[in-house]
């Protein structure tokens, strides 16, 4: 159990109507101007919008408005809002949306506050020193972004799909109301299953030493979502379901499953970057495709882990065979498992090997993945 | 699921040596003087408090002492305490001890800012507005008040054993250094499971409705604390046992292990309370009695949950098995499940169940725990 330090200081409000608080959790740090961000206009068709902005008014907050966030977020629209937000003096960026929208929100707070190019913060070249804080409404739960440090955001011209971290990234308030997670369709239900059990592995089966008591909240994730996800497809209506997947997806990534692990790394969302910034497959989509067959390259260099994974999350006893309950279990619920679900062919592995290896030495992976590991790796998922 | 707010500011400090940063951490607040509390001499045969005081010096704060916190920790200190921090103008309270000292500390961080008596806020006469900044190293894994608003204190006039709990109350830092609660005698280390095991049934078993994740993760710690508390009566030493142990008994009690339960009460620390109050138990000893009794007489109320705790905890499948199944163990590894253990007789039942019930009104539980319940429940522990 190696040292660690944590403090997270984002406050989870969850529940119920719990939107319409947003206004008062601003005004209560003083805010009066915020840059209100969201995607695709269906939040101004179901209600949501006008419920913020009420909220906002009530409490005597301004906003400024910059809809269109598409998933997997781009570079430019970043940039578009940095720009909006200083001209009109944003205290505060408020994110109502899934992941794309907030990992937005996360960059256009941190590029608010700096002269340079906010791509110098994904690429290394500076570091945050700050950011406005960030409010948001999460109405996707996949990408844990809401109790995180994390933003992922893609370069349309270079194809870098990359990530900065920062604890100024924190959000200060994050609703999660499940009702508001009720009109996500079955497609990102799975994709955002897929997304969850991610996150949950990649420390888990990457970390050189890993407590058990860690890794026993990690299957609890998984299982969580498992179940839940399962429950959902039946009925979409199951609240408490509904809320079970949230929390978990909020957990296994705001970093008490990752304490105490020594040497983890994030090899899948290394590759599933590549697919997403090459061919704009769906983050979770790209995810229950690298999995499987990541999982098969990698089962013997720590068995007992697999095995541990087989027997706890599918009461099954071999380490193969919990590799192949997951990828079954991706299938059965209809997230893809293979390339060629994206059309994607055996000729397109160069360039996606060429992409990912650039990722591999952003994440500081390249002595492992080299191109001929990573290719091997896309093999089996072809 | 029902709705929460969480928000846990707390900074933890954990592993090897980060008793050693403990100035630095208090110096980044901007504290210049604190009151440094703590039990026994033994911090100061063992170099603790040497280390301590030289970190302190390092980063220029000054001390005033306050050693002699006991067990069961007491009102009467508490007064002396706050007199102490009044007259020296301490700007921060710092404890080095366990769940009593912190505790201790924490009342004295809110008495230190009160003009009143602060047995006010035991007693519900005051609220908690304010209180000096507390820092922790926390040489004893049990109480959870490391990561949490609660502090619990005697008045030894009135023989109560109450509570206090206020955000204002949240650690600033809290340092686990598993290697310091090496020494913690075999005695303790058991109480102490019994105790963590009780901060996290009490919810489990209690809430009217209750999240399968919250469960899962519940399950986690208890197992952890089980499996632990094993290796460490066979080889103290086990760094990482000492570890999980200590990371089990945090998060049983920060708060993560009780959100979006609904209707959920803390009975069994209600009696135990008494116990300690009347006969000076040791607290995680009182627990490990009252509590087999209590599931006994309570297991028909929640029939299907200690079916699932007999199950997930001891693989058994019989609700009745898994709470026999918990004595047995409290039995095996020594720490006490009858009050004939603390030569507590038939004859003390009376004074028992009238401060016990004086409990019940405190924690507001009387309708239910009358003193005709009380006294089913402690007969089953006689």
């Amino acid at each position: 159990m190696v040292n660690f330090t944590y403090q997270n200081p984002t406050k989870i409000a969850f529940g119920k109507e719990k939107e319409k608080e947003i206004g008062a959790y601003i005004a209560e740090d003083n805010i009066k101007k915020v840059l209100l961000a969201y995607g695709s206009d269906r939040i101004k068709r179901d209600g949501l919008f006008d419920t913020v902005v009420a909220s906002l008014e009530e409490n005597g907050i301004e906003y400024v408005e910059l809809g269109g966030i598409v998933s997997n977020p781009v570079l430019s629209k970043v940039y578009e809002a940095v720009d909006l937000a200083k001209a009109h003096h944003a205290e505060a960026i408020l994110s109502v949306g899934g992941g794309s929208v907030l990992d937005s929100a996360k960059a256009i707070a941190a590029g608010a506050l700096y002269d340079g190019d906010v791509w110098d913060f994904f690429i290394g070249k500076s570091v945050i020193e700050k950011a406005l804080p960030v409010y948001d409404i999460i109405t996707l739960a996949a990408s844990g972004s809401e109790m995180n440090t994390f933003a992922v955001v893609t370069n349309e011209e270079t194809k870098q799909k990359y990530s900065i971290a920062s604890p100024h990234l924190y959000p200060r308030v994050s609703v999660i109301n499940p009702e508001l997670q009720k009109s996500v369709s079955e497609e990102y239900l799975v994709y955002s299953a897929a997304d969850v059990i991610a996150h949950s592995i990649e420390g888990y089966f990457t970390a050189s030493s890993h407590p058990d008591i860690i890794a026993a909240y990690v299957e609890a994730n998984i299982t969580t979502v498992i179940n839940t996800t399962e429950t959902l497809l039946a009925d979409r209506d199951d609240y408490d379901a509904r809320g079970e997947f949230a929390w978990a997806a909020t957990q296994a990534l705001n970093g008490t499953t990752y304490l105490g692990l020594e040497g983890y790394s994030f090899p899948n969302h290394m590759i599933e970057h590549t697919l997403s910034a090459l061919f704009n497959v769906p983050h979770g989509a790209g995810l229950s495709v690298v999995m499987p067959a990541w999982m098969k390259w990698y089962v013997s260099q720590n068995e007992g882990q697999f095995q541990r994974f087989s027997q706890k999350v599918f009461g099954l006893s071999d380490a193969m065979e919990g590799i192949e309950a997951l990828e079954s279990w991706f299938n059965k619920v209809g997230t893809p498992t293979r390339l060629s679900q994206f059309s994607i062919k055996e000729s397109d592995l160069d360039a996606i090997v060429e992409n990912a290896y650039g990722n591999a030495e952003a994440f500081g992976l390249a002595e492992t993945y080299t191109k001929a590991v990573l290719r091997e790796i896309l093999e089996k998922a072809l």
